[in-house]
């Protein structure tokens, strides 16, 4: 049974992939299974992820509808200095705050072109669009920065430049309690031990229980993942469902 | 311009991803990518993806929101015998219709277990659970199969699964105008070509361009993709671009 305290420390996120190429298949998404991994690894419930085109009354519902859902929202893709890039003109509608050339992002871009020899072109000044009130998400690679206002952290498209901005906003955010989670792998298709998992759910309502189908080697076999943020329930639950599939000659 | 015509022949959708084990990073999607490469290659156009938890309310939400919005829906996973699959269920909630083993997938799924020695337990006979009014999409793998219900079709999470019911209900859908695409590769920071590619999208506000940065041995290269369901004028855009690109120097 979920305490409140238990509840009061679950943590959730939504991801916003932002981006017309991901959508026609032309580029591969590489930032929704990396997020989710974070998420995880940081006590934080990813529970939604949408994807969206590069178009401004998408990308303002979207964010609308996310941020007053979860605790946080993670946006990737979109902040770049090309035409198409629309996003954090996008948030700071969804926002309804003014979005202007922003002196702190100035500092940061003025240096790292001027040592390579590059010029601050208008493209080049729409990096430093940052919504009014928002907070920097420093880049260590290509010094454009993200962006935090309120709950939405607004990250580049790039896997590497993402995965640096996650890095650098995660110890703004706070954290839930963990989840745990054990795996136990069946070479039988799920068919067999659906009735048992099912059972067993009942007995451990504060334990998830996923199955997870897959073929190996053209053989269906299963996955059963069990998760909770009570540790030692999850040990329980996970060593009786052991037991049983033992006794049934299943594992 | 988009004439009438045009417009009237442009098919939209939306994919839902429904599973946990993808939001907790334990399995990365395979099916999105599939999925809009499939649309695109048919003329379908995907225009949002959500991904959602193995959780009723969710799955209703979206299926509505999309369902509303979009020419098709296509969702994948939780249509197998596990308590935690429980998409046809809630894409049954979702119209408002009844929901109950269908004789028509007990006729598919009893000689297939039959003939393997095995038996169609109460659990596997939650595969046999179709929406009132649905459509049967057949699975040649395994061949408990999916279903499709006024424009939503309901596919298994399986990638080698889904990808045979999607080609199944293929023949079925209305296809828009092909959208084409060209791409011309640089190695250069996409700043350099920012004001040039937006000046050039203003010329041509059928087709549309985007950037898309990478990084290829540690230095920043770009991406621009043109596209447009009008290939004369997608061309034209094409040769001009390369033209103007070619007199700065820049292919």
């Amino acid at each position: 049974m979920s305490s409140d305290h238990e509840t009061s420390n679950i943590v959730t996120a939504a991801a916003l992939v932002i981006g017309d190429e991901i959508l026609s298949g032309r580029t591969a998404d590489k930032n929704i299974g990396y997020i989710a991994n974070h998420c995880t690894s940081i006590g934080i419930q990813l529970k939604e992820v949408r994807i969206v085109p590069d178009e401004e009354d998408q990308i303002v519902a979207a964010i609308n509808a996310l941020r007053a859902k979860y605790a946080y929202v993670f946006t990737t893709g979109g902040i770049g200095p090309t035409h198409d890039d629309i996003t954090a003109d996008s948030i700071a509608k969804a926002f309804g705050v003014p979005i202007d050339v922003d002196q702190r992002a100035l500092d940061l871009l003025m240096p790292y072109y001027k040592k390579r020899g590059g010029e601050l072109t208008p493209a080049r000044l729409r990096m430093a669009r940052i919504p009014d009130g928002a907070e920097l998400v420093e880049n260590t690679i290509s010094v454009a920065p993200g962006f935090m206002i309120e709950n939405v952290v607004t990250m580049a498209g790039i896997p590497n430049i993402m995965q640096v901005m996650l890095d650098a906003v995660t110890p703004r955010l706070k954290k839930g309690r963990m989840m745990h989670a054990t795996a136990i792998d069946l070479s039988h298709p799920e068919g067999k031990v659906a009735q048992m998992l099912g059972d067993h759910q009942s007995e451990y309502p504060d334990v998830s229980m996923g199955s997870y189908p897959a073929m190996k080697d053209n053989r269906p076999c299963t996955q059963l993942v069990l998760r909770s943020i009570n540790a030692e329930k999850l040990a329980e639950a996970t060593e009786g469902l052991r037991k049983k599939l033992s006794e049934d000659g299943l594992i």
